[in-house]
Order: C-alpha cells, then structure tokens, then sequence
C-alpha cells in the first residue's frame, strides 16, 4: 500500500496558476489585495484542479509514547497521553473547541499509548506497541512497525476521503514527542540538535540541555540514513508521527490539502516529502511554532506559514486556525462578484503593477496581467446579502 | 456627544490580568501553549469585566469621497467608491464574503460618496458632503463637520451596541483615502510622508512619488496640530474616517473590543486614541497591511497584529478575518476542560518555566505561578464533543 501511495503523488499541473490568477484578477478588488489569501485560493483550486472547496475539514489526532522519557525530557508525566486522549474523547481539549468552531470532525486514535484509555467508541483504537523503545539505545521501532503505523494512518486518512473530507489536518499528543521531532529534523535536515531542540510543552534550560544531548546520542547510536524517509522514522520517530506521515501521503495521493499544525506534524510531514517530494504540492503550513525546529522544517520543505501565534500545544490546534484562512479563501473565490457582474470599473492602468506578496510561493505569485474573459470563467451571481439583518 | 464620549473612556483595571492569566493556566495545556490566542483572551476579558463573548460581531463599513483625487493619487476612478458601495449593498463584495463567513452583521453607512448611490433600505445615508475639499489647497472639511461625523459615526455604533453587538470591527471603502491616512499618520506621528506612503490599491512609482508631494503639501498648505486629532482629522482626513474614529470611541467608552482592520482604519485610530488615550485598552490590531504607514500606526499606537497576510485591499476583511481568532480565544475560555475537571496531571514543576511569547503587550504577558483553585472561578463542564460524528 505505501509504494502504491507512493507512486500516486504527482506535481499538480503548472498552467493552473495562471487561470487561477486570471479568476481572482476577475472579482472586485485591486489586483492581488487580498495577499496570502489568494495565494490560499490559488494553490487550493490548482491542487483540486477546479473551484475550491473546504466544507468538510477532518482533523487527525493521533497520540502515542515515547520510550525516551526516561531520559528526562519532558515536563510532563507519561500518563498525561492517556489522560489527553480521554479529554480529546470528551471533547473538552483545545483542539475539540477549536474544530467545533471550526466546523471540523476530529478522528482520534491510539497509536500507541503506554498508560491504559477508558473505552470509548469515538476512539480508534491501533496501537502498533506500548510506546516506542527508547531511541538513545537503539531503534525506536522496527522498519516493519514504522511501516505499519504510516499505512494504518493512510486508512484511516482514506476513509474520511472516501465520506467527503475536503481538508485533512495533521494534530499529535504523544508525551516526548518534541524530542523524536528534533531528532527527525536533524536527521534529514543536516541541522544541528540545538538548532533543531526546543522547550517543547515548557522544561527549563537544564532539560533543553539534556533534550540535546538525548538527540545527539540518538543519532549517535542509530545513524539514520537521511535520503530514506523510512529509515529516519524507524529509527528516531514516533508511532503517532508515523500515522501523520500517512494521512499526509493519502491527501496528497488524493489531491486533498493537508494543513500542517506545528513541530510534530512537520516532522511527518518531512519524513512524508523524503518519501514523496511531490507530496509539498498539498501541503499548507498553517502556522510558525514556537518550537525553533519548526522554521527549520519549513524552510527545508519550502513552506511559509500563515500564521504567526506563538503557539506550541500542538494537538492540531494551529492547523483549526488555519481552516478558517482556506475556507475563507474558497469563499472570495466562489462568491464574490467580478468587475463585470458588479458593474465595476477597473484600474485606470492595463495591468497589475504590484508586486506578488513577498510570502508567495513563486508558483502562486506573479499575478498574470491578462484581462480576457470567457463565460467559462464567470463565477455564479453573488449570494444574497444575508448577514446584513437591519 | 463628543465630550461626554471622551470621557467616559478609561482604563481597565490593571490587577484583571493577573486573574485572567489564573483562569487560562488551569486549562488542560501547558501554561501559555496557546502563544497569542492566550493574550487576546486575557485582553477580551479584562476589557469585559468578565468571561470574553464574540457572538454577535458587527462590521462598519463607511464609504466617502476625498476631493485629492484631483492631484492623481488613486489608480481607480472616483465612480467606483459608489460602485463599491452597491456591491457592499448586494453582498457580492469581499468583506461580505468574509462577514458571511465570521458570522459578522456589515454595516454600510455613506459619509459623503460623491456619485449618487443607487437606493437600497440597507444603506445608511448619512452624507456630510458629497466629498472632501482637496487638502492640498486648504482643510479637508470644517472642524464641524468632523464632528458630526464622528458623532454619527458613535450613534451608528451605540445602535449597534444596544442591539448586543459585543466586537465592533472598522472598515471602510474611498477612492483615494490612503493619501488621506498618510496625511494623518505623519501628522499624529511625525514621520516623513514617503515613510508613511504606498502604492494604495496598486499606484505605480510615479504617482507613488506624486502621493508622497501631495501628503508634504496638505502637511505644509494645513500645518495640522499633531496633539490636536480634531484638528487633524479635518484638515487632513475624510469623512468615512471620521466615522471610524466614532465608532473606536463609542467601542472603547462600552468596553466593547474594536477589531481595526488595516491601514485607513489604523489612520482613523490613530485620531481617536489622540482624543481619549486610554481607548487603545479596547483596540485589537487584526492584522498587519501591506501599507508601510500601517507599520508606524501600529508602532505608534503599540499594537502588534495578531494576522499578517499582506492583505491591502481594506473593506474591513482583515477585520473579518480576525474575528475567527477572537471568537476562538473566547471559546478556549469558556469551554476547555480545566486540569482538575479532567482529571490531567500537571507539570511535574511548580510553575510556568516559559517566557511570555515575544509579541504580548508586557500587561497580558508574565504567566502569574499560582495554582489555588476556588470553584467559582472553575469554568462550566465541557461541551460534549458534537464534532466527532463518527
């Protein structure tokens, strides 16, 4: 199933920028005012090859283990993943209010989960083991366990693809899982541990310290091979993490958007584009971390994030911030009126003479100054005025 | 009006954050994970007396002419702040889209647009003049009418207000106002015009040029007095702005948060925090604009902005935008489950090891350690998890 996903992930086709751009130079604004937001609406609609469209956003929150707490990395005890699940599972996590307004299922499951779960029937249940082994000593987990864990994630991506999800979000809880996202992005980045080695959910400077000498080791002791995606996962990951990777793969197999949350998920989310490089195409950055890794990985992947909060919970909470920006740029682009439908007049000048933003990945910018227009084109008349009630 | 305006703005009381900060560290995630979405709740709260509440969000958006189009400053002609405002009228426009979207009312109120606007029972008529003069020969209006536009501007925000609007955003539309809001930004704030001067909706480098004389120009033919924002306002302003500046009070003397949307609404702002300082406890800066001016307001006003899409487009749509992070830092108040009524452990050290995130004004920062619980600070049982359907 992984190669097979594998080989599904292609680069979407480059002329759709350009008609991309030619609608939203259409609707009634200067063009390219609404910034990062049409860069949003473009690549979204160049990635679905048609009108985008976020209706039913699905969030993955994949918690599980991490046998390197024994070497004092976290503030927080192992038992706080089973007792965050269990919050998840009734709804009162961050992540559960931040989807609820977002309009956003969330799918949690156990990948993992050292401590035992109350039963629930909300929660899918697929531990590949009680936690990773303690990656200072060895592997994390096997190749074939790393392997399972990213195919189990894809299935369960595939099944909310196949009920209608338009949007998959990466989210984690998995007590240490800062510390195997540093040694991922080390990994593959080249980066040094300190560059890459944060205060995760908040350890003082002792702790950030002895969270780098734990990376150090683990790449030490186990040498990943940075060209194999695989390799690196087995070996300094996460079940939890292997899972994103495999959500990431099946929305970009599916040329579905995978908003990325923070550290943990770009860390799959890197492991997924070693796997695939193709996979980037689906891939938003929903925001920048606290987490110093964070930057690391998105540079390396080529990513400018859309939002700057500061925040380092994780659980998917910055990628349900997020959702509200892709909606909101499907929306510009399908319900706005154009200068035409409005009775609108146009610039004074012939072209676009702005720059694109500077944030703009150089695919999305370089507005096209083209003002032909085909019915074809013509979005639906805009909806009533609804929101104004006096 | 005005006075009685002016001085029923104050500050809020400065212990509230220590309480707020109490209230946000007993939910379930680590104190401060939640970066800034944190400091806009702690702000709504403070400012409120209370639990944070975005429900019932309004957007004004205020349209007038400015008589500078003469001097060739806007790359759009003068009919189309009149054609803008229909479109506001039939909802095809982007700030309604993303009104719709935010669940927000859009108030659309004509200032003194120039060009007859077609008749629509949603559109607030109250014209001051059918333009300003231009500034570059003389005062933009009369002391007087700044005002009454100001003062209309309040009373449209005081209807509101009694109907239960609990955020005011600003927004606005004017061929020609961003020369206006350079005028002011360097009046109030002394910088140089061509520091405070861009392209607008998208000049080129010549009448960029011709944007920043002109602002030199009104500054030298008005000599404005920069403590004064009265006098400011009516030699350099527009009637839409003057509106704003209304409804910043009217928001501010409530205790209403005033979401400000980009550099025009800034300008506007501007103005009102020289008439009551203290009205910038209730200011929220939605986002940064691609106008360089909107930068120096931001500074001078010390406001970070919580988005930065490089939007430049006005309206109210990065106010639209921002209201998703409002409402979602008011729900994390009000429904995350706390560590004891979820029954989480917490950190295994005593208090908050982390530096308040970088962009928090200094009040809202400085995670106060303590950890006494008393039940009638304890927040409601979570929401049951209605989006998980499966």
């Amino acid at each position: 199933m992984l190669s097979s996903l594998r080989s599904a992930i292609g680069a979407p086709p480059a002329e759709g920028f350009a008609a991309a751009r030619r609608h939203l130079d259409r609707l009634t604004k200067p063009p390219g005012s609404l910034g990062r937001l049409e860069e949003i609406a473009a690549r979204l609609a160049v990635l679905r090859g048609g009108a985008p469209r976020v209706e039913r956003p699905v969030i993955f929150v994949f918690a599980a283990d991490h046998g390197v707490v024994a070497e004092g990395v976290s503030a927080y005890p192992q038992i706080v993943t089973a007792q965050m699940v269990e919050n998840f599972l009734r709804g009162g996590a961050a992540v559960n209010v931040l989807a609820r307004q977002a309009g956003a299922r969330v799918v949690v499951a156990d990948f993992g989960v050292a401590n035992p779960i109350a039963g629930s029937p909300e929660l899918h249940a697929c531990p590949i083991a009680p936690g990773t082994a303690n990656m200072t000593r060895g592997p994390a987990m096997t190749r074939a366990q790393a392997v399972r864990a990213i195919e189990t994630g894809a299935r369960l991506a595939e099944h909310a693809l196949d009920a209608g999800a338009d949007l998959l979000a990466t989210g984690e809880m998995g007590i240490g899982n800062t510390t195997a996202a540093s040694a991922i992005t080390a990994a593959i980045t080249g980066a040094l541990p300190e560059r890459v080695t944060g205060r995760g959910t908040g350890v003082d400077d002792a702790a950030v310290a002895r969270k780098v000498d734990v990376v150090g080791r683990a790449l030490a002791v186990n040498a990943p091979d940075a060209r194999d995606g695989l390799d690196v996962l087995a070996k300094v990951g996460g079940f939890e993490i292997a899972g994103l990777v495999g959500v990431t793969l099946a929305g970009a197999a599916r040329r579905v958007p995978v908003a990325l949350d923070g550290f943990i998920a770009g860390a799959a989310a890197l492991v997924a584009v070693t796997l695939a490089p193709d996979a980037r195409h689906a891939l938003f950055a929903s925001h920048r971390s606290a987490e110093p890794g964070h930057t690391v990985i998105l540079e390396h992947l080529g990513l400018t994030p859309y939002l700057d909060l500061a925040l380092r919970l994780g659980e998917g909470t910055g990628a349900a911030l997020f959702i509200h920006l892709a909606r909101a740029a499907a929306l510009v682009w399908n319900e706005m009126a154009t200068f035409e439908s409005a009775g609108v007049s146009q610039s004074e000048g012939a072209s676009d003479r702005r720059a694109p933003p500077s944030g703009a990945p150089s695919e999305a910018g370089g507005s096209a100054p083209e003002r032909e227009r085909t019915p074809s084109d013509r979005v639906a008349p805009a909806k009533p005025a609804r929101e104004r009630r006096t």
